[in-house]
C-alpha cells in the first residue's frame, strides 16, 4: 500500500532497527523515516554548517532550526508516527513531536515500559495504539497493511 | 485587544499565580486559562465519573480522556501558548502540548531554568520566546499587548 | 468559559432535558444546542416548504437538506459534541454526526448502554469520553468546565 | 485516471468483490481499499498483539484503535468513498465513516436497499449518489472515469 | 441563536427585503448581509477611488477588487449563504459566488424559478434547499433557527 | 514538471482540443482533465444508472450529483483552472467551479471574449489571466512550465 | 459591521493617523490594529526583556520573536490587511506581511507612491486595491463597510 | 528521500547554479525549482500573451499574474523555501514569497550577507536556518536528506 512510517523518539537502543528487520521479514510496502539518530551529528548540525556562537544556547538553537526542517517534514509525509520513549534522558522531543502529529491528525503509536504509563497517560490517550515492544509495532503494521 | 492565554505545564510552583497578579497589575486585557491544576482532581478526572477500572493503564486513560477535552478546547481558542518546564518531574504532557500548539501554529512562549536548555531545543526552537521566570512573561505579554 | 455543547442522537427520551437540568443546577457557563427534536416537523421540515413529492425518497431528501443546515452548522460551533444512542431504532444519523465531528477534531462523548459496546466500538474509540447516563456527562462537564 | 476508492461498511455479502470484478472487467484505473473485511481477525486486532483485558469494553477499544489506524488512512487518501448498508446488523461504524468522509469533504456514494432509505436519510443527504446495486456503483464510477 | 446569513446575486427585485421584513417578523436572532446593491455604487467602487483608466476591463478590475473586500468577508463570515437567479442578465457573480460558498463548506440555498432548474443544475446540487419564493427562504431560516 | 490543468465550461466549441494540441505540439509536461463533454451522456448521468424520476428537477439532481464525484476531485487534484465561457447559453456551472476553484485558492485563468468582459468582472477578478483565445492559454502554459 | 483592519508596513510618517482620523470621522465601525509603532522600543522588544546578547544577529532574533507574537495574531485577526511602503529603507518586513496575509487569503490593499510599481508588481498582484494616499484607503473601507 | 527545493529571490548572480552543482556533486535526491529567472521574460510575461496596455501598472499586473500562476504552485509543492536576498534593488517579492511560505508551514531557509541583518530580522525569524553562502545551504540539505 505503499505508506509512510515516522520513527520519532529514543536514539539509543536498537528499536528502530528491530522494526526495520521486522517489516522488511514481512514484506510489507513501506518506507521508515527518522531524524538523524547519529547523536554527535544531529547536535552538530547547526554549528558545524552555520559557526560556533557564544552561547550553547544559540548552538542549540542552530542545530535544532536545521534538525526541524527534515523532521518536520518527514512528520507531514507520514502516514504513521510511531513514538518511542526510553528509559532515560527527558525525550521531550519525542513528546513534542507527539503533539505535532496528534494535532495535524496523525495516527500515533506509542512504544514505551510500563513505568512510564502515568507520566505518558496524556501523549497516549492521543495515539491509537500502545506498544511495550517493537516487535508489536511491527505486528501492528503488518496487519494495517494487509491487502 | 481581548487575547486569551494558555498556561500549560508544571503545576507545583506558583509560576501561574505570579503571571496572574502581574498582568492583572498591568491591567491587560487578557483571559488566562489552564488545565485543571488540582494534581488529585486531574488524575481522578476520568474514574471518580466513569469508574475504576482493573488497570492503572484504563484509569489514566479515562483521566486523560475527560481532561483532554479540556486542554485541547483551551489551545484551540488561545493567542498564546505559554509551555512551563519545572526542576522535577517528566512533564511529557508539557512538551506534548507545545508540539501540539506549534503544529496549530499558535505562538508559544517557553519557560524553563537554564539547565534544560539543551533537553529542550527542539520545543525552544518552535518558540518565539524563551523566558526564564515568569514576570518575564508577564513582561513579553505587556509589550504584545500594548495599544 | 462560555463553551457550546451539541447534543445529538436519540430523541425519544428526557436525556437532554437531564443534561440541561444537571448543567443548570451546576451554574456551568455554556449553552446546549442540539437538532430539532420534534419528530414530526423534522421529517416535514423540507416538504412542508418545499412541498410534497411523488416519491418517499425525494420528501426525505428535502427534510434532511434543510436540517443539515441546522445541524452542520452547530456541530461546526461546537466546542464538545455529545451523541446519544438509545435502546431502539437504527440511529445512523447519530453515527453520521459522530463521525462528522471527529472528523473535524471536535471533543467527542458519547452516552449509550453496555449493550452497545460492541456495535459502537469504533464510534467510542473516537470520542473521549464513553458515558452511560445522562448525570455523567453532566459530571464530566462541571469538570471540564471547571475555573 | 488512477483513482483510489474506498469501500466501507458491510462485510458478509459479496459486495465488493463485484464492485472489484465489474471495474476490473471495464478495465478502470483505480485502486479498491477497504477495512479489513476478516470479521474476527478485525475483532482480534488489538487483543492478539497488545495483550487480553479484563473487559470486553477495552478489548473493542484496543481493536478499534488499530483499525483506526488503517480506516481512517485509507479515507484520507480515497478520492471517492462508497458505503454499503446491508439489511442487517446495526452498522455504526459505516455512518461513522459516511459523516467522516462527508467532513473531509470526500465524494460519497451510498448502496443500500429501498426499505433502508428513511432512516438513511442524512447519509443519503450527504451523497452525491445513492445506488442500490453494486453494479451501479460499478457504472458510475466508469462514467466517472471516462478518459 | 444569532446566525449571519449572506444573501448574494440578482439585485434588481425586492427579494432581500422580504426576505429582511419575513424574518423580522418572526423575530429571527440572525443579520442579513449584502454585496452593495447599489449598482451604480456598485460599478464606480474602483474607478470612484483610485481613477478612470484607459480601458473598461481596468474599470470593472478596480471595481471588482473593491467589492470583493466586502464579499469575501462576508462570504467566510456568513453562517447560511443564499443566492438568487432571477429573470435576467447573466448573473455569473452569483453562480461564482455559490462556488466559492460550496468549497468553503457553507450550507447554500439557491432562490430561483423553475425555468432555470436545468441550467442551473450543478449549482442546485450543492445546495441544501432551492427555494422558489423568498418566503420560503424565511421559512427555512425560522426552521433551522427554531430554539 | 507535470502539472495538471482542468478545462471547465463551455462544450460546444473546439476550445478544448486546440489547448491539447498546443500543448502537445510544445511538448508540455501536463495532463489535461476536464468534465463529461459529451452533452447527453452528461444529461443523462444520474438517471442513465439510477432510473428515470418523475420531475425533470430530480433527474437533473441525480445527474448532477454523479458528474460532481468527476469534477470535483478533478478541480481539487488540479494545479491550474481554465474556465471558458462561449457566446451561448447561461454557464452557470463554470462561474461556480470557478469560483470552488477561487476559495480552494487555485490559480485561475479565464477564457472569454470581450463582450462578456463586464458580465465576469468578479470572476476575472479572481483570476491570474484573462484570456481571449485558447492559443493565449497555451502560451501561458509554456511560459509557466518552462524548465 | 465590526471589522478588524490592521495596518502594515512603514513607521516614519503619519499614514496610520490618517487612516485613523478618516474612519472616526466616518463612524465607521472598525478597530485598527498595527505593529508596536515606536521604532525604539521594537527594535528592543527581546532584549530588554530577555537580555542582550553577544551578536547583534540574536538580540534582532529576540525582538523579532517577540515582535511575531503581537504581528502573526493580529494578522491573523484582521479583516483586511493594508500594507503601507514608504520611500525610504528596504521594507522587507511589509511585503513579508503582505506575503503572509496573501497565503491566508486576507483581503490586502496596497498603500505607495507609483514609483515603487514595478518593484511591488507582485504585491499588487496579490492586493484587492493599490492606493496611493490613506484617504483613499478610507474611502474603500468606507465603501466597504457601508450599511 | 525525492524532496522539491524552491529557490526564490534574486536572480543576478549564480547562486541557482552554485546550489545545482552543488547538489549533484553530492548526489542529493531533490529537484531544484524556481521562478523564470530570465529577467526581460519575466517582465514580459504577461504583455507578450496578453498584449500591452496603456499603464506600464497593467503591464506589471499582467505580468505578475502570469508568474504567480508558476511561483505559487511550486511554493505550495516545495518541501524547502531557500530565499534569497543580494545586495542590490528591493527585492520586496523575496520577502513576499517568504511570507506566503512561512504562512503556509513551509521550512523556510534565507541566505543573505550581514550587511542586512537588521532590515531582515522578521523574514529571518520565520526562518529555520540563515545561511551567508550557497554553499552551506548545500550541506544544509545534504544534512536534511541524509538517509
Amino acid at each position: 500500500m505503499n505508506w509512510q512510517v515516522y520513527l520519532s523518539g529514543e536514539i539509543h537502543t536498537d528499536w528502530r532497527d528491530r522494526i526495520a528487520q521486522g517489516t522488511a521479514a514481512a514484506g510489507l510496502d513501506l518506507r521508515l523515516t527518522a531524524p538523524v539518530t547519529d547523536h554527535a551529528a544531529s547536535d552538530a548540525a547547526g554549528t558545524a554548517v552555520l559557526g560556533e556562537q557564544e552561547r550553547p544556547f544559540w548552538n542549540d538553537h542552530l542545530g535544532a532550526g536545521v534538525n526541524a526542517i527534515r523532521t518536520r517534514t518527514l512528520i507531514e509525509r507520514a502516514d504513521v508516527v510511531v513514538v518511542r520513549f526510553g528509559e532515560q534522558y527527558r525525550q521531550w522531543n519525542a513528546a513534542f513531536d507527539a503533539g505535532y502529529a496528534a494535532a495535524l491528525g496523525k495516527p500515533l503509536i506509542t512504544l514505551h515500559p510500563p513505568e512510564h504509563d502515568h507520566a505518558l497517560k496524556e501523549v497516549d490517550r492521543a495515539a491509537l495504539a500502545v506498544a511495550r515492544e517493537p516487535e508489536q509495532v511491527v505486528e501492528i503494521l503488518r496487519y494495517v497493511l494487509a491487502a
